[in-house]
């Protein structure tokens, strides 16, 4: 590869598009695949790619090609078009889950000269489309790379340096169970969370009412549907067990309440009070 | 009473001296009554009150008092001292939660000359204490005035008063029931939930990859043990009821996953979205 590699953004949406941009203000050359010659156009238009295809045979011009598409697609997308990849690329990914997403395409990929290092940049909005693509979104946000053993240091190497160039904040190490851990506790079961809350009753009268705590917890409320019950089906059993374990936590509080217990309470409070403060910014 | 009544403020907390500063900022005369010296000078040295007092019948100089105790402190107080009242005088609070709080106060002050109006400003900081204090905290926030059949005119628009001179961002009137049933829903399940969440895991090593979601979800976890272990005991029995309501959503959600029912996932997920929008600011 030479010192400039070539890029290949696959599926221009939020991310795809702040990838694309990110890493074409950076000065590299970028190819954007799109399904819609529409997308292409305004990628061209807004200065987010060199060029753009909506032939995804096109990647056999990319030293790496990053897919931003949802985990099902992409799955299918490789299986279609592997034999497509330059010989010795390196092919990443943007998913949310990992555990049912990185072994089946290392598998898939077994038989051709492309190596599959996957990724995971923890940023993202409230919106979707390459209309609000914006590469700032990196800037407070975590990149994580989940390498296997079968992953090579060029590969690695490779992710981070795109971290670096999309000037991410921080860039951390996992394997696979630890990242799908994480995630179903740190973002599934916040959303499950929020979701829940915002369903528990129709609120439409307290909307005069509500102060910051409320808002709060029900900013993540206002959620994709498509993406993440594909994430959340993809990790079912992780979430499914830090739910549960939610749901226990919850029921301790509410028992010390119903048993008018105090001084239990008064624990939970001071746990939760010094455990948050490890996480103030 | 005079156009300027005299007010005098009970309890120099992070709201009580936050009452007694911006009242005496708008050029009002302010007693501030305290438990230590070292308060009211403070209070003093930087400009929150006209004068003070250690001595809690220095309330019968005062047209409105305002006690900004917590709830049990303040009806033992109330019993202690409703003696001193001036003959005529307006007495409010600012405690969170309204049924057994109301009612006692207004049955114990129903054999003096002194009328009991209740309020709510739904507005704190994460901190307490005089040296926190700040009327802007005010600015955003929504005063709530919860009449009785026992209140007057009077008592009702010397709150109104109140909450223009600090400049409460929306005044709004409840019944005790509405006010005690809308803090358990808003504000009150919504601190049961980030504290459960708080205590689910230990989770120092998970500082790293946290991003805004856990953040916003747990910020309030943060508490005040002794106020809120109060707060939710007077309100058990709706905060139980508002706990069960939230725990049989989060069920809903649970079950759909379990059972990979997609379709129930994206039903909850665009419910929960389009309910949220209305919460925007």
């Amino acid at each position: 590869m030479s010192n400039k590699p070539v890029y290949a953004i696959v599926g221009l949406g939020l991310l795809g598009g702040s990838y694309a941009k990110g890493l074409h203000d950076a000065g590299y050359h970028v190819i954007g695949i799109a399904r819609r010659q529409e997308t292409i156009d305004y990628a061209l238009a807004n200065n987010f790619i060199t060029e753009g295809s909506i032939q995804p045979s096109d990647i056999h011009k990319a030293d790496i090609v990053i897919l931003c598409l949802y985990p099902k697609v992409m799955i299918q997308w490789i299986q279609e078009h592997k034999h497509d990849f330059k010989p010795g690329a390196i092919v990443s990914d943007i998913a949310g889950v990992k555990r049912n997403v990185v072994k089946p395409i290392q598998y898939i990929l077994k038989d051709v000269d492309a190596e599959f290092i996957s990724t995971h940049p923890m940023a993202g909005k409230e919106v979707s489309g390459i209309e609000h693509a914006d590469p700032s979104i990196f800037r407070q946000a975590n990149f994580i790379i989940v390498p296997t053993v079968d992953n090579s240091e060029k590969a690695i190497n490779a992710m981070m340096d795109v971290a670096d160039i999309l000037k991410f904040h921080h860039i951390s190490l996992l394997s696979i169970d630890e990242h799908d851990r994480m995630i179903g506790f740190l973002s599934q079961l916040t959303h499950v969370i929020a979701v829940s809350l915002m369903n528990t009753h129709d609120h439409d009268k307290l909307v005069d009412y509500t102060g910051d705590s409320f808002r709060d917890l029900t900013r993540i409320a206002k959620i994709n549907e498509d993406m993440w019950s594909e994430l959340f089906l993809f990790n079912k059993d992780i979430l499914l067990e830090e739910i549960e374990a939610f749901e226990a936590s919850l029921d301790t509080f509410k028992q010390a309440l119903k048993n008018d217990d105090e001084e239990t309470m008064k624990h939970l409070f001071i746990q939760s009070t010094n455990r948050r403060k490890k996480f103030d910014k």
